[in-house]
């Protein structure tokens, strides 16, 4: 529901993907097989170890970049949920020295520091896509204990507690940047969120109501664009082989 | 109606909400239960007192900001109607310093001064949601006897002597907002309607043909969306309980 | 057929209008009532003198600012097509000094100069809407023998030889607009058309095939859009009582 | 398919098109005759000589532009596809003094330098239109052995060793374009990328996963459109008789 509900809210597109550590066992983590997340089904998702290969060989075919999962998973034991997208608004940030910073009270949840993680700074010329465990785990000493972090030229890489929480940081994050973005443009200064304010929003507990709400929120927009039918949906999503990098 | 032509213009999404003061009690207002407006019905207005709280306990569950409304009717005996938004083409007004001003004579309703209402001046760091009648008669204080306020970092609330003039107020904010914004991209100087247009305009009388043309435009609009049916407008609302904020 | 395609190609929306000289009398022109140009029929189409008044009373109610196009009449003896237009991407022009240039070939027929008409100026302050024979003349002398003329905090006027010229100028007006607007961002110099090219353009023979070409692939995409049905064009339009101004 | 995915992509309108190379032929290229994009069918495909006329005359008739292929190929016998569009995000760069350059991972393809070819610099006034051999041979030599030329006020070509390397190009260049435009909105330095690094993704060879899977993705969204219906992909176009230039 997470590939759907970020396809939906325009998050994805054939590209980018979505992850959960495993239930049972933290030191696993599950993602889908190479697929666009609008197509994803229950059958699609596979299982990962911490060095990016999934525990059963053989299997459908992964992502490209699942390493970068592998990497934040293994780093940061807090999180629970890892999301990478490329989505538009976030790209102008991502080769900009102008440091992104939370403007909108729904978009609290991306922290008071959003980094920027250049690939270059330590791997030099590259093919600028996040294709080993020792450019993941690059990627998650510049994460370090923030909630996203900016990819130069390329995309975002957005975590949580929980599923909901990821979610709710990788949608809200482009439209934060949008408005900081114009605001910038209007010539005057800007005024953050405070760090007291992330802070407050922050300590919301990951079973208030305001998540569970925003889920039902998304789920509802999901089953209404008519465009899915699946396992954990019921919509009528075309199965179609579509896959995603 | 108001619900559903606000939604479709997208001026609301899931969260947002308008209200109207009772028509026969000045002390009550009537607002929706927390719910998207798109999805609002004659079924879920409830019925509120200045505290902010229904005058029925143990119904339907209400809105968190219902007090934004509360705290304007209290002040502004004028004022008949409320609108709370977040419209994204407003939102870069509200973390700037520079203020926004009228300059489409459409958007002339929304008045000369647009203040913005930053609710950590009086209450510090927050959640920045208006959860109190103490933040809503701060807000109210700021808004004075003006048609707007912006919300700092959150949105904004508009009223009206009528329920069509607030609409009409929230439906043309974002286009102003856009089109100062791109004008001042240009580099050049921009010339904001005067005073005295401002005042011309704001003398149109309520029952002004032009005002029932727009409702009617705006009501055909929702008809012809196809995407709703309920009491008030006979559309084919998918009437799901999606909640709103 | 003009009214459906400005409509579709989003140049106006429950307002503007555009209107013909009179084919066989050229002290007349045509225009609709007031009706939203997406569902203008040709049972809508009344006919005008240069008073701006229809010239058998007591039919359908014109629109209100139908003056522009009796003043546009009566100045232009050159001029058998008048646009009026609220277009959003060229508004930010309309209150800026910073003069909007032609910039695409595409959008050449706008001309060398196009000038900001403010009716400010001559008539101090009023609703902004042109209302009267003496408003519409002053508006007619900013224009002069240009091809468009703006109208601050409102929106603009385009005019040719020709109703496909007139529509032409219309539909690339707001991408010059947008194009521009988006070149002063990038900060260096801009290159606007030389005024050798707009002549050699404007050079293009009323009878063109590159005109007939345009108004059968506009026609084509109204039809496409399944949206009318029309003594003009066959299509499935809901011919409700939409009113514009 | 490559017509359908570019108009599907938004990358052509009714304007735009693309060739390839003969594959048995180097001397000749195939182009549809003049026809919007989105409408073609092999039926309408066009064998042409260098001279940019039809090698079999009294056919159906070609586009105005289509020296614009017979030029590139002449000059670049390493390039095998061709296309010509107006891509408004585009249009910004090709008239201001700021070179586009490549910010993007999946942009690399359009190269670390891309020129602006002027007709005005070798032909003086035109009506900013190739229509002539002696124009587009010029063309090619500002376009030179780069991947894209932008063309001033009109538009851009782009040129590739296979047809889906084109098509990628033309795709991510408008994505390049609004990106870099609005990172250089925020005021800071920007980081382009490196020439280490587009030389990198450059050697990616032409028969690549990474291209099939592109050129199956894009072709699925023309599919899912559900818009077309042809010999080529089994879509339900609506092959009315639109035409491009």
């Amino acid at each position: 529901m997470a590939n759907h509900i970020l396809a939906n809210e325009n998050i994805v597109d054939a590209y980018g993907h979505v992850s959960i550590r495993h239930p049972e066992n933290p030191q696993r983590f599950l993602l889908s097989c190479s697929r666009s997340p609008e197509f994803v089904t229950t059958d699609d998702i596979l299982e990962f170890g911490f060095d990016g290969e999934p525990t059963v060989p053989g299997g459908k075919k992964p992502y490209l970049e699942r390493f970068i999962h592998a990497g934040v998973y293994a780093a940061r034991p807090d999180v629970h949920a890892v999301i990478h997208s490329h989505a538009a608004d976030v790209l102008p940030f991502t080769i900009s020295t102008r440091p992104l910073q939370p403007v909108l009270n729904t978009a609290s949840g991306i922290g008071e520091k959003v980094p920027v993680w250049d690939i270059r700074d330590n791997f030099g010329d590259t093919n600028i896509l996040v294709e080993s465990i020792a450019q993941a785990n690059d990627l998650a000493r510049t994460l370090a204990d923030n909630s996203v972090t900016l990819m130069r030229g390329h995309g975002f890489t957005a975590v949580g507690r929980t599923l909901v929480e990821a979610v709710k940081s990788a949608i809200y994050l482009p439209l934060n940047a949008r408005v900081m973005l114009a605001a910038l443009s209007l010539g005057g200064e800007i005024k953050p969120l405070s760090p007291g304010e992330i802070a407050i929003r922050l300590k919301t507990p990951i079973d208030s109501p305001a998540y569970t709400r925003a889920w039902e929120y998304w789920t509802n927009r999901v089953k209404l664009s008519g465009a899915a039918t699946c396992a954990c949906c019921g919509g009528k999503h075309d199965t179609d082989n579509r896959e995603g990098r």
